[in-house]
Order: structure tokens, then sequence, then C-alpha cells
């Protein structure tokens, strides 16, 4: 279905004619206010009832950044919140070439096998330059793609990543309410998106390739860290012997962290995405992980302070770029730096300063 | 000499008698005025001259959270602003029983008899309620404390860990203008306090135990990733095989993470500071890494980015604490946590509604 389809389809409803005793301006603001309040009605229902291109148009919503659509999306989100969170939801990262795209079409397609609803959602705040890098390619996933209880969205695009973590958050309720139980949310090590990634998910794995030598490289601080397992894609034919090694080397690597507040030990996998072997071992962890966590209340825990994390970070970015867009803050920050690197202030001094302004 | 000699000779300068055409008023003004100005830029010329009296008193106004000090505060910091900056700035953190004492006692004492100026500051957060664990006893270092070319401070109290690493690094300031030139700062693990004290030297340096077994749970994720050299401390006796053992491990994992932006590869070395074994070797590899960083410019950029990162840091922090602050933002936040609690907004919602009332 096109999306020109779609919208007329949702333009249908609604257009009651006014009553005598209004002015036609008022008669004009009610049908519309209406026509669009049966419209969001009629897609929260549709997506309630699991309908997928209902989810899709409401993304589509999220997604937009003109304010009409902001209202429709929020209604949807409203209407979604207490159908959703009944998901497990797994983050993906790993370097380009690692197979994330195949990974996820071999999961994908187990997962669905076992009766799950699998929706993939990416951040990449990249994707508006690369023009959709991650998830773009839907062709990559040419399997799960046709499968009907798979749903699969690429990264929006042309926006910060604070934007891009509002508007896949924003998507993750709605695919939860649309009943996908499996969210999977994959990203590329650009910037702060693996933090990102951490901080919307329930489970965080890492893609990495065995005997590469230089593989180590790719991975950003912090990343093995963040980490609930490990997993060596491209396990087979020659590579064998490599991952196997690999494998006990970041075991032995992993006892060096510290132990995580989940209780839970990071492990380290074997899988062959192109062949389909380790997925299910794969599934398997991650309902231990599951088990686990719902048992010692870490998985309620987690969510809820995600969600105030989210508060938090959302305020403090807001009113971080209120004052830094400011253009008199704008010129003095110039200044202030400039008398830094020429070592004539200290950073607090120039802070106390730019506060002054505003 | 005690704090009130110190004050009485201070109050000294500057007495002269006001002439005969000003008010009274105006006269005690001009007094004080000068007073202050003369006491300070006395002090301000002793601490140049490498007074460890006058660079003390300096650090008390920093400390200090009278508006009065403050302003005498920055007119010191400002004068020393261009003496600063000539010195190697070491981090030392690791959990409390590693020996931070110890080796600072010794390592201290071998640079001062290499001809070093050694100040040795502490950033600890907790402070206030444990009376100064940090540096507060300094019998912990009698050799060090005794030295003319060492000085010594412990960590200011009663202030939330923004406030401590503000001090702190006002007060680096001060010990280089007063021509200390290895400035040593020992941080505990609380909190976010070794992120802070990485982000205000130029090598950090992590003291471990070996054989403990379980010293490895105590370090919080991101320690081992900061640091620029991992130091097995109590190196001696019959923990000579386990030190050597776990030298080996942990070198093996440093090689786990990704290159640095110094280039440096950082290295594991073994201590024994109760026998003053080792610490010319550590003094030696950070010789080293200070050559590499002057040649590949990474030694300046880094004090550059670090005094930019403190300069947006402070006006972030001071921004959210006037909006969190405010009674009305204290009381809906109160609402809207439990609003995402409960199931019945997103983060998102309610921090648009938090914005909407500043």
């Amino acid at each position: 279905m096109s999306k020109d389809q779609q919208k007329s389809a949702l333009s249908e409803s609604g257009n009651k004619p006014a009553s005598g005793n209004v002015s036609p301006e008022s008669a004009k603001k009610i049908r519309n206010f209406r026509k669009n309040k049966f419209s969001e009605q009629d897609l929260l229902k549709d997506l309630l009832n699991g309908n997928k291109t209902a989810l899709s148009r409401g993304i589509t919503l999220i997604e937009s950044n003109q304010p009409a659509h902001r209202n429709q999306a929020e209604f949807l989100i409203e209407g979604a919140l207490p159908y959703a969170h009944k998901s497990m939801r797994i983050g993906i990262t790993g370097v380009p070439g690692v197979g994330k795209s195949t990974f996820i079409e071999s999961f994908g397609s187990y997962l669905i096998e076992k009766g799950k609803k699998v929706a993939v959602l990416a951040v990449d705040p990249s994707s508006s330059v690369s023009h959709g890098s991650i998830l773009g390619d839907k062709t990559r996933m040419e399997n799960l793609v046709t499968k009907p209880n798979a749903f699969i969205r690429p990264s929006p695009s042309g926006d910060s990543l604070g934007g891009v973590a509002r508007k896949t958050r924003e998507s993750i309720l709605l695919c939860e309410a649309a009943g996908f139980n499996v969210i999977l949310i994959e990203t590329v090590g650009v910037g702060q998106s693996e933090t990102t990634v951490h901080s919307m998910t329930d489970f965080f794995l890492l893609l990495k390739l065995a005997g590469a030598g230089d593989e180590l490289q790719g991975i950003k601080r912090g990343i093995v860290e963040m980490a609930d397992a490990i997993v060596i894609n491209k396990a087979d034919g020659e590579n064998r012997k490599a991952a196997r090694d690999a494998k006990l080397e970041f075991r032995r690597a992993l006892q060096l962290y510290p132990a995580k507040e989940s209780e839970w030990k990071p492990e380290v996998k074997l899988c062959s995405a192109i062949y389909n072997e380790g997925v299910e071992d794969i599934w398997e962890m991650i309902s231990d992980f599951k088990s686990k966590v719902d048992e010692n209340g870490y998985f309620k825990h987690n969510r809820l302070e995600q969600n105030k994390f989210w508060l938090y970070q959302t305020v403090n970015d807001h009113l971080k770029s209120r004052f830094y867009e400011k253009p008199e803050i704008r010129a003095a920050l110039k200044e202030q730096l400039e008398l830094i690197e020429n070592n004539k202030t200290t950073a607090f001094a120039a802070a106390k300063y730019l506060l002054s302004l505003a």
C-alpha cells in the first residue's frame, strides 16, 4: 500500500456537516478537529489490533517535525502506553562489516518461527548523510521483510542523536502496543549511539569478528563494558578456530569487569548468522537473562530508571540548547574560548561570566 | 606558623592614613580596599616566590564560600595564571587499602630527591562525612610532609563533587604558580570522582593489588579504560608471584581496549611502595609518556580540551541547578516521576511539561 492510499484511507472518516448555529470559521475548525480525532482514533485502534500499516503510519507521525503531526503522535503514544512495555528490547551493535543485517535476518527469522512478533528499529544519527545506511537497504533482510510477523523500520534521518533517540523510544512503544514482543534495535558505532541504544534496551549485544586482529581498534571505550553478551559472528569454515580462540580471550577479558547491577555475568557466544548457526543458543541465553532479571527485580527497575534517565536527559538537553543558542551567548562563548586558549582566563571565570549574561 | 599569625602578617600592610579631603566613610572604604588589595598583592607575590604559607592561605581563600574571599581568590588565580601550567599533573586512584598514601609517600619522596617540587591534592567529595579520609591524616605521609619541597593539602570538604572539582582545579593553578612541578591528585572510588580527576590530569594511574581475587569487583566501570598505567602495589615478599601473574593478566586485558587519542599504550608496572621498589621505573614511564605527548601535540591539546570541558561543565551544572531548584519545578518533577512510575506518561511528555513551566 502506498503512502497516498494510506492518507486517503485515513481522511475518509469523520466528515460530518457542521450544525447551523456556528460560524463557518468555527465549523471548519470543528470539522478539522473531528476529522483528525477520528483519524487518530482509527489509527490507534488499527495499531492496537496489530495492523502494520497503522504502525508504520504512527511512526511516520512520530518522525515528522510538523507540530500538527506531533499532536497526533502524542495522542497515539498516550493511547498506546497502557498496552506497551510487554516485550524484550534487545540492542545490537558492531562495526560495519561484522554482519549485523545478516545476524538480524537469521535471529529474527528464528524468533518468528518460535511464534514471536519481531520489530527491527535502528538508531543511526549518521543516516541523514549516508541516506539510511542501517536497514535502509531492506533487501539485506530479504527473508525477514516478507514475514507477516516482522516489522522493519530504518532509522529516522536528518536529525541529531537526541532527536533520533526520542523518535526511536517512542516508536518502541508503538511497536509494543501493536503486539511486537521482541524489539531489535540496531546501531553502528557512531558518536554516542551505542550508549543511547543501551539506555533504551533490556539486553545489549555486541557483535564481533574473530581473527581480524585489528577488530579491537574499532570498538569505542565502554562498549565492551555495556555488553550483556559478545557474539562472535562468522564463526564458520576456516574461521572456526580463530573464533574459538577469540571466545576464550573475550571471556577472560570480561572477568576483569566489575559485576553488573543486573547480577548478570556477560557471556561470549559463537554464531554463524549466514548458516543460521548459534542463534538458538543466543535466544536461550537471552531467555535465561530475562528469567534472572525478572526474578531479582532488575528488569522492572532498569526500565523505570531508563524512563527517569530520559526525562532528565530531555530536560537537560533543552536547557542547554535554550542557553547556547542565544545569539549573545554564542558571541560571548566564542570570546571566552579564545581567552581560555590564550591562557587569559580560567574555565570557571569564563563560565561565571557567561552565566551572568543569561 | 598558626593561622592567626598568618592573618596578622597579612593585615600589617597598607594601613596608610586617609587624606583630609574625603569623608570618613569614603576614607574607610579606600583604606579597606587598599588594605585588601595590598594583602592580596603581597600574598600573590609570596606565592609566586614559592612561599608555602602563602600558597596554603591562597587555597584557603579558594575553598572559602564567603563572597569576599571569592573575590580575593579570583584576584590570586588571575595573577597566578601566567605562571601556572608548567607541571605534570598525575591522577592517582585505587580502592581503600591499596596503599595510595604509602605510594604517594614513596613516589613523592623519590621525586623530591630528583629535584622536583611536589604538591599533593585530593578529590574526595565524601570527606565531609568521613572528615577528610584522604590525606586528612598527614602522619600517613610522615616523611613527605617534612620536606621543604613538598606541599600536601587534604580534599576540600563539605561540598558537592562539582564544588570540590572547581576548588581542586583552581588549587592546581596556585600550586603551579608557586613552582610545584609535579602535582599528584589522589582520589578514592566515590561516585564520579575518578572521572573528575581524570579530566584535570595529564596522566592517570590506577593502583591495584594482586591476588586478592575480588579486587576486580572494586573498580567501577570505565576506570581501567581511563588508566594510562596500572600499578600493582605491594608486589613484595610472598605477593611477588601473584603480582607478576596479575601483571600479565592486566597487560592482556588492556590490549582489548581501543587505542587512546594520546597514542599512548597503557602499561602495567609492579611496585612495592613500602620498600620504595618500582617508583623509579614508574617515573621513567611517565617521563616517556610526557616526551611522546609533547612531541605529538597531545599534551597541549588535552589541557586545552580539559579547560573547554570545564567551561561547559560549569555552565551546564549551573543551568541544571537553576532549573531543578525552582520550587515549582521540584513539585512538578515529583508529580511527573510518579506518573512515569505508574506508566501514565512518557519521559518525553513529562520533560515537555516541565520545560513549559520555566
